[in-house]
């Protein structure tokens, strides 16, 4: 009998446990949490789970191999967004497959995320010069987001006063859907045109335009006139291109575009039947400072190199609340990488051969169709031909899929076929033959593409040296390697990053990622060839409801602010439903995520603050006092339960009553549920509605900043209004629950390829071993805070003197005292071997420490130990022992070059600076660069590959 | 298009090529090996190759997927020493499938390999644990080998002068066979007995006895009284035994033995129809000087902090030539890892419980059988049942396999059953209700095991802390990334070892490995269940021999010093069959690597050495000298071509014909094969039988020292005797050739599961690929010699001056002029960021450098200039600006430590120490330890674990 996964997963094994609730004073984990929980709220385990007995690691991949099995092998020739792609081995092998790139966290400290921002700014230059734009961000969720997203920032930066923005009547269908819905909720109106039968009407002033680029129907035609025609009545132009063909065709900077947007899906990633992938944003010149998301740029370190960082950030704590123009705080770093490493080792003269063969190949198609008497929609393509067959579509279909091809059923006189970098000729002449019998492969082969000679690219791109240099396989394996060393991702030790979860990704839940059976799948493909992904998603929906108490779940948000809004959308779904569309006030407690106040008005929501007492708890008389004074206007409360400072709040049931006995429903933020599983749920503590991170939770790897899932649970009378999709495989959900509400999401389970992971951990835990992780993490933190009490105060406690899963370890006094920093301190972590902890949020000045379930003792101690040697130089620092300009923490972090190269003029010894801890010199992190600069960087904007003289 | 896969494996594109060439003066790559290879060789590219054109990755992918899926799934009881096992994701996504591990070399650099050192240090710690002896080598190659090697140990320690070595008759059939095969070549007689029917016969003498523990029939019994019995008469014991039973029976130590051997596959390594798996061999006290193969142990480094590095080593060069007692060079590296990492994974009780539940459900499974009205063989085993069902065995064996399982049909009377870690219950009571249709599942769970009271063991093992530490996951991983961290492989920078062609390992390559359906099939499964493997390896044959000229490929032997065996007892065979049984001496030219004489001797062959001329070519007249002195007695010649001295011989027509003549057989060894492949090919030299190397030529990565594939290719005449084996799946071979050789391996194909590496290079290389790979690294060393014959004299050259793909430089002037040595220049080239080139074979005081066509123009130049920087050091002590005694490169390499801790008293500066070249400071191998002492190793051998405190 195998060890089960749980005593794998969870990092601290009975002795260690008994240990620490030694220190704490308590006679077991149950006592600890049960004391630490309020009783309120307490829920006995649940009796007939529908969560299966905890299986063994091998029984789960048996499971999954079986529900792969369920997915039937098809070719996909349906597009609309997604393409089947060779994803290069040595780049599947070395990031994808490789817990050294997935595992780390968001680049928020740069100095141990060169590699990864590195691996960034290649892809935004990789975009900005296929678009010909500007600048680029470091990605965004998906194409129809990243739309949204360039709707909504062409509003902001428009002359126009304007509501009415622009469709084009050939975007694809699911871009359509979610532009629908979201512009409703901010009172945008949407006017659909065909762009090729009509210019923009001149009668109707807007705010912006939508261009898709080739469109939907696969046309190539040149929208310069149109951009032109917007941008005199004052509005900006949004492009979704395509970035493969954007290497045949003139870029929409040239065009005269000022935002492009799409997905770079084909660029290597899987579709995974409908993600993760990372969609793109870029803006000409002007617009950079208004870019949604995150920006990584060229800045330098305390020795004047050049090093990466973060610019612009936007994170929860970063996002402008209630003024934020955008709910976005999160990338698809992972999927980016992989993106922007197949534009490296392709480099551009692979690329432009792989978008010549596809465009050849769909001449050929159009050639050999035409040729058996078939009409095709346009003349002018690259990858895309629709065939024009009235009445007859559905037949076609049906042939091809007899032939075991996916085509698009456009509608029943027409279907799509997208060609693919993956598309064999013989393939196309299997599926010619199938509609009609003929034997084509006499007929000549084109060799020509369908790209009109006016639109044809002449420029340079992807110039920069790392598109032109790692051309072999090993090559590409030691840039890979390089960039993965200057990183420290959880395979190096403890990232005990507070609110951000970073617990173990097991290599079990990794595996079925990888599986052609989940990566080759389309999003629109039939629902009989993608049987298992639908039986697995039921699955983790009915598990999810379960463990959080509510009734409906929907996997369709793609990271934890797209489940937010997906929840409030909901809210005001609900709302308007009963006639109640007045109501459109959210109150939000002013610890709360700057997410929350973001998606609120994303949702159309007016938002309220609320008060919080010292011990960080929601203050009830101005809960009470702002619910009267807006009483008839209420639509929600936005709660984080355990708040975000780190404490069950007792109060938790009289603050939701309150909220329900004035009409408006309460939205639980799910982001600290690792404190809660298996103890509370959600929906128990008189939540209707709640989004789920299973990046944090759930065992999601973080990617290096992405990709997150966030599904939205809701009580039953919000189900109907939680997200549905157009070209959705089913529209009932666990529970027998249908979803009506509109997309958040491009893709129907939007980031379906990952959710193996999920129900992996869901699978192998069991619904004790959730909670016992439960248990295992509050133990963690509160062994923590005990521990370090006497060095650093710690903020906030709960009952008992308790935290919750985390604790926030107050730095103020240190700094009045010795004048060392949250900063000096965090930076002074990366010389000790670890990552640091949450910095200044909820409360600046503050770290906030969450050490997760998967830390074992040893590791915890070690941590101990480096924040209590570190006070120690601080008070050294205080003693006048160190100047306080020149000591190892304000000097942290220290690189290799700054203890070899030169003098040493500094009062501690070398050996203080970097090894501090003597076990270093056997296993030691190098930081690859000094403390990066923060304020040179925000001063001079750059945000594409530097030369490479820049590092000479 | 995608980009063809020779473009990735190639590492030279064809401007560098140019480049090189303009510099060497010839106006193709063509025309330049032409010049080199002597014409009397050349071929033309094959016409109708049967070798396809070359695959693209993903093509190859699928082809291999189609393969795999003609492997049928079925559930293995079959045992005899292969059982399934579950191999941890962590070990498998980390170790087998990071190119950190699996593109190591053998850590003949001790300073860069601290990390597969201490891997090796604790599996040869599980060993000795677990057998209770004293002393366990690095890994063998597999337990029918081991025993070959135990018998071998046994002779020479043996103080008896008898030929007799007594065999257990319930050992596995492999192993006999192989014991059969082997000892007839060296005049051993084998006398089989069944120990537990009559002792040791007392008549006659022996020099040392085999004892299978527990027996192959599953029967666990004391074998005390017998090893007391042999060990009374002078001769050794050895017992094979199996490391799982082991964690519950008696060690073979405690029982007496003096020798013990087996596999460590059921520890997490996968069955892989037959391997690569890891071997063990371990001694008592008094016999460690004599074991076979590697030995890691511990030394210390110019710090005097411990160090690990290879005691005892052999290899190539240090076998002892005619003088050898066993031709093992090579170990089994990566599984050794994998083994010992699933040992220190689940730690003594981990490993005890999965013992305790295979014990349990076997008893379940006889309890059910025998209520099913069954006979069983044995009342006490481990694992292992055996059914008495007179006339129904294989009546038996079909009902099963209709259930999906295979068992073992011992005879037509008999059929074994064997539990192992992934065996339920549930499908043990399948089996049963197979049989005779019964619900047994009323019947009581037993919870006892088989093993009687007097051999249940009662000592602990596996007591160190490294087995007791890493056991959550997350710990696990940051374990194996620590130890990856310290060692260099090719994923860091070129390794330029000449003969060892440290060439890419292609992650696509590399990808079927681990597939379930080439990874869990065991050997002596039905044929009709492994169709996707017999295929490849078919094809794989049929490839191999056209490539090389000969008729007739065995893919069965798993090292390259076991096809050199296999391939001289063909030519023993040969002899044999036609009455010239006095053919015993084997002409081997004083360059060739020790192993052929090692092998030479092991097939029962005399050694006459032929001499050199100074060029390092056979020097002709000696070698018509030695054919006319042994002229009835000639065997055979080896030879390797291009020789050892990395040049083309021009004579070699001349050298085979005379052997020809005087009725000898030509061994041509394949290890310099990447010099030739699509230029010439050893059939057409008048080679009659060669060994490849598939972990050379063939992209099979090293492993860190292990696994190789040693294929033997024959003429036809010589096919008859090429390696056969008792259950291979059938007979016949490519071409049609039966094989009826005795077997070299355990199993009929050897290391199979890896097979698909070498498939997939040729598959996607195709027969003009691999020409062009020849092409590209003869260029690349013929470059490097040529801009580094001014720094160091170029030793041996051809035709034109030219090498063939790797040179020797000359570092005896260096060390007259300056006194720096060899081991300097080798040591410091790690400060640069190299693995240093093979040193000192085959000249001493050389280096020989084998850039292979993998590398770019780019890590080509950067190993030059470094040798040039560290020339200019030489020479800079050579005129006094440091000390002889105190310079960089006799205290290279420099640690971290050795740079920042404590004062500087060297004479050149830090910077110089560790960072020669400045852009090391953006990307840096640190070497974890200084320059090891090796004679304080050999002084004091320690090869366990040291205590945690030796680090402190």
């Amino acid at each position: 009998m195998t060890v089960p996964f749980t005593a794998r997963h969870i990092g601290t094994d009975a002795a260690a446990q008994r240990q620490m609730l030694d220190g704490l004073g308590y006679d077991s984990l149950d006592a600890l949490v049960q004391r630490a929980v309020p009783a309120s709220i307490h829920v006995a385990p649940v009796r007939d789970s529908v969560i299966p007995p905890a299986a063994s690691e091998a029984e789960a991949l048996a499971e999954l191999r079986g529900l792969a099995a369920l997915n039937r092998p098809a070719r996909s020739l349906i597009g609309l967004g997604y393409y089947d792609t060779v994803t290069p081995s040595v780049i599947a092998r070395n990031v994808l497959e490789n817990p050294s790139w997935y595992t780390a966290y968001t680049p928020y400290q740069p100095e141990i995320s060169q590699g990864r921002l590195e691996a960034l700014i290649n892809f935004q230059t990789m975009v900005t010069d296929l678009t010909g734009l500007a600048t680029a961000g470091a990605s965004m969720l998906d194409e129809s987001t990243a739309v949204v997203e360039g709707m909504l920032l062409a509003r902001r930066a428009s002359k126009s006063r304007s509501d009415v923005f622009l469709v084009d009547a050939d975007a694809l269908p699911q871009t359509k859907a979610l532009l629908a819905h979201r512009a409703a909720a901010l009172g945008i109106r949407l006017h659909e045109t065909a762009y090729d039968q009509s210019p923009p009407p001149e009668d109707i002033d807007v705010f912006g335009a939508f261009v898709q680029y080739p469109g939907a129907t696969g046309r190539v035609w040149d929208p310069s006139e149109v951009i032109a025609a917007v941008q005199a009545q004052g509005g900006l132009v949004v492009v979704a291109a395509d970035l493969l063909a954007l290497t045949l065709l003139r870029s929409p900077g040239s065009l005269g575009a000022d935002i492009a947007v799409g997905t770079t899906q084909r660029f290597g990633v899987p579709m995974g039947f409908g993600g993760p992938h990372a969609g793109y944003l870029a803006v000409r010149a002007g617009l950079e400072r208004q870019l949604p998301g995150r920006l990584v740029g060229v800045s330098q370190d305390a020795a004047g190199h050049p090093a990466y960082r973060l610019s612009l950030q936007t994170r929860e704590q970063h996002i402008r609340r209630e003024k934020a123009t955008s709910n976005i705080c999160t990338a698809q770093v992972l999927l980016a990488v992989m993106a922007s490493m197949y534009a490296v080792y392709h480099g551009p003269d692979g690329l432009r051969a792989i978008a010549q063969d596809v465009a050849g190949k769909a001449v050929l198609l159009r050639d050999w169709l035409v040729a058996a008497g078939h009409e095709v929609l346009h003349d002018d393509f690259f990858d895309t031909v629709v065939v024009r067959a009235p009445g007859r579509a559905g037949e076609l279909v049906e042939l091809a899929r007899g032939r075991g091809f996916q085509l698009w059923f456009r509608d029943s006189d027409s279907v799509g076929i997208s060609v693919d970098e993956t598309t064999t000729t013989d393939e196309l002449h299997v599926l010619v033959q199938a509609f009609d019998g003929q034997d084509m492969r006499a007929f000549a082969v084109a060799t020509e593409t369908a790209v009109p000679a006016n639109l044809r690219r002449d420029d340079e791109y992807l110039t920069h040296p790392v598109f032109n240099t790692h051309r072999s396989e090993t090559a590409m394996m030691r840039y890979l390697k390089q960039l993965a060393d200057r990183d420290y991702a959880l395979d190096r030790g403890m990232i005990p990053l507070g609110s951000c979860t970073m617990k173990l990704n097991a290599a079990t839940e990794m595996a079925a990622v990888s599986w052609p059976e989940f990566a080759r799948v389309h999003p629109f493909a039939p629902a009989e060839d993608v049987a298992g992904y639908l039986v697995m998603i039921e699955q983790l929906e009915s598990w999810l409801a379960e463990v959080t108490g509510y009734d409906a779940v929907s996997l369709q948000p793609n990271a934890g602010s797209q489940g937010e809004l997906a929840g409030l959308l909901a809210i005001r779904g609900f709302h308007h439903a009963r006639g109640e569309a007045h109501r459109d006030v959210c109150l939000i407690p002013s610890s709360a995520h700057g997410t929350n106040a973001a998606s609120a008005v994303l949702a159309g929501m007016s938002v309220v603050v609320v008060a919080c007492d010292e011990a960080g708890n929601v203050d009830l008389a101005d809960l009470r006092a702002k619910i009267a004074a807006h009483a008839d206007r209420l639509a929600a409360l936005m709660i984080t339960y355990p708040s975000t400072h780190g404490v069950y709040e007792h109060d938790v049931l009289e603050i939701t009553g309150a909220v329900h006995d004035a009409g408006g429903q309460v939205y639980v933020d799910g982001a600290n549920l690792n404190a809660l599983l298996g103890f509370a749920r959600f929906g128990d503590l008189g939540g209707d509605v709640s989004h789920l991170n299973l990046h944090k939770t759930f065992a999601i790897p973080h990617g290096g900043g992405g990709p997150g899932v966030g599904p939205v649970a809701a009580k039953a009378h919000l189900a109907p209004y939680l997200p549905s999709h157009p070209l959705a495989q089913r529209a009932e959900h666990a529970g027998g629950f249908v979803f009506d509400g509109g997309p958040v999401s491009a893709a129907p389970y939007g980031s379906a390829s990952i959710l193996p992971i999920s129900w992996a951990y869901v699978r192998m835990m069991g619904a004790d071993g959730l909670r016992d992780a439960t248990g295992a993490a509050v133990l963690a933190a509160n062994h923590i805070a005990h521990r370090l009490q006497a060095h650093y105060p710690v903020l906030y406690a709960g009952a008992g003197g308790l935290v919750a899963h985390e604790c926030i370890l107050d730095l103020r006094p240190l700094k009045e005292q010795t004048g060392i920093t949250v900063d000096d301190v965090a930076k002074r972590l990366i010389d000790y071997g670890f990552h640091a902890p949450t910095m200044s949020f909820p409360v600046a000045g503050t770290l906030m420490v969450e050490p997760t379930e998967s830390e074992n003792l040893g590791e915890i101690e070690r941590f101990i130990e480096a924040m209590i040697a570190i006070r120690a130089e601080a008070d050294a620092v205080a003693a006048g022992e160190w100047p306080a300009d020149d000591n190892p923490l304000v000097n942290a972090p220290h690189t290799a070059e700054s203890v070899v190269v030169g003098e040493w003029a500094h009062p501690y010894s070398r050996e203080r600076a970097v090894f501090p801890v003597r076990a270093q010199m056997r296993s030691k992190y190098w930081p690859p660069v000094r403390r990066i600069d923060n304020a040179y960087g925000d001063r001079n904007l750059v945000c594409a590959c530097p030369p490479p003289e820049a590092f000479a």
